[in-house]
């Protein structure tokens, strides 16, 4: 049993900035998180993209965002439960919570903060016969490593940001991009849907607009997407990889069965200390909500310092917090 | 007449960020500040101290952190009035203001956010009668470069965090420092009293407890200081420069006039979108209060974020906000 202060789910950059605050205030931090490394979506989805809004960073790589922040808590030594979903909580008569873990994890902590980003999150998928077959080595979901597309025929498909997005950065990659979209008009930003247009015109992709998906074909290897056209004639597209980005359908997964109040999919908090209508579990980041919510990982940042006040009470419940600042006390370690 | 969207009272880290939150809306700031150059605090008291809580930084420079952030609001080529102070401002019929600088500036704003940290501050200073005859070159309330004190002799007084942090810092530097402090035990942090019991034990500073400071003498500099002990005798310490570190002494300022809601020198606003009671004027980081208001400089970013949000109806009435990632949108200039 791995015995802590704080049991953080969610490995995310709040997760980790959690184990930053708790430290300052001497809490200890144990994290776990069903992927198999730190950073939540920056290291799975988009690792290599610039950020530009983290404050102070007039841009930074997803990753490198990541990296440094482990970096700043390294001084607190936090353990990880990596690879790890969290299965359930239990409440013991002294306040304190069991955490358990799908994989045989159990921790003993005085406070839960939930900081599980967009939840247990599985993307959305076309509805065709034999995608299983191809999932995988041709078929992808997200984009983790662009260069992994170099120089070969790709097609995404979708209308939202995400398609109009990779589609972009993508024809600087690949041999060859197709994107097909089944309205005649995008969902995502306006400049992003000119840029793509822009590349059609000068022939440097293939924009195959109010287009449907039928299905996917080749022996041993994706080699062509079955598609009709407005007319309902068929059109195929010989490609090796198929990338459908039809965004990711957030799950709460086995949170959504703890008795916290939920609001479309996030957990409902409120702003003095990001607290949830149980004591000792607040939720932080992505997953909550609260009037004025934005998803942005700076909001989680500040959510994650003040919960950190409010939580110090159950951890040294005969203890008063004295705030002090890291410019005038720097970082105690341990 | 300067005519812009947000008018920004205050150009450290918080009214910075603000900048670039309102940029990626599309909204134009002008940013007047008291001090002649911008960065707050960071830049006029602690330049060259280490940052340890800025998200994704395990230790950043103050004046690094304002560097680095001028360079992330560059692309939304921000306008400057520095070295004024905000005397006054006026609502107009259609709602919309204009902002009175000290020195002439007329703005005319959608929008007021006040981003004025600890007001118009000032040091508490020693009641020694002959103290101005001595300031600016021998009698310092802040140390802004410690490379100043370079093999001097010098004095320090007080006993909060401030004065143990410099006298530890300045042991280094300076030839001799000497602490003086009123009372017998210290106000700051117990580690850092630690240090400088330790550096008295090494010799390596002199520590005057329970001394009571009585004036400063010198012949066209600064020579002496007077003090009595415990006993009420006399004590004098040769020294060519000298320090009360007794703290700063918030000031609203004209902000106090203004018919905002104020507790305990800072301004009282909600947390949906750090608006005051008054439309239009909103209110971020160290000058507003709320519950569990944090004095961070991260707590401020996501202040700022909000208070954009919100702020956009007053600049584009007409238009909905439609939010955006910078992961999937990127910056675009103006």
């Amino acid at each position: 049993m791995i015995i802590t202060d704080i049991c953080i789910i969610g490995a995310g950059p709040v997760g980790l900035f959690a184990v930053f605050e708790a430290g300052l205030l001497k809490m200890r931090c144990h994290v776990i998180d069903a992927l198999p490394q730190v950073g939540g979506q920056l290291s799975e989805i988009y690792p290599h993209k610039p950020i530009y809004d983290i404050p102070g960073y007039p841009t930074i790589k997803a990753q490198e965002l990541i990296d440094n922040q482990m970096e700043q808590i390294a001084p607190f030594n936090p353990t990880f439960s990596l690879g790890e979903r969290v299965d359930k909580i239990e409440r013991q008569t002294d306040g304190s919570y069991y955490v358990f873990g799908s994989d045989s994890s159990l921790i003993h902590c005085q406070v839960v903060v939930i900081a599980g980003g967009l939840g247990c999150f599985e993307p959305r998928k076309p509805e065709l016969a034999n995608l299983e077959d191809y999932e995988g080595n041709f078929v992808h979901y997200i984009v983790k490593d662009p260069e992994y597309f170099r120089d070969k025929n790709i097609v995404i498909a979708g209308g939202g940001d995400s398609a109009l997005d990779w589609t972009v950065f993508l024809s600087d990659i690949a041999h060859q991009v197709t994107l097909v979209h089944r309205s005649d008009s995008f969902r995502g930003a306006p400049d992003s849907a000119e840029k793509v247009y822009d590349l059609a015109r000068q022939h440097k992709i293939n924009l195959l607009l109010s287009h449907n998906l039928v299905g996917l074909t080749g022996n041993g290897r994706l080699e062509q997407l079955h598609l009709t056209n407005k007319k309902k004639e068929p059109v195929v597209v010989p490609t090796e990889h198929f990338i459908p980005l039809y965004g990711l359908s957030p799950k709460l997964g086995p949170i959504a069965g703890w008795g916290l109040q939920i609001d479309k999919n996030a957990i409902e908090v409120n702003t003095f200390d990001y607290g949830t209508n149980t004591e000792r579990i607040y939720a932080i980041g992505d997953i909550n909500t609260y009037p004025g919510k934005l998803k942005l990982i700076l909001c989680g940042y500040h959510e994650a310092a003040l919960m950190c006040q409010s939580a110090f009470k159950y951890v040294y419940p005969e203890q008063k917090l004295s705030f002090k600042y890291t410019t005038v006390n720097g970082i105690n370690t341990f």
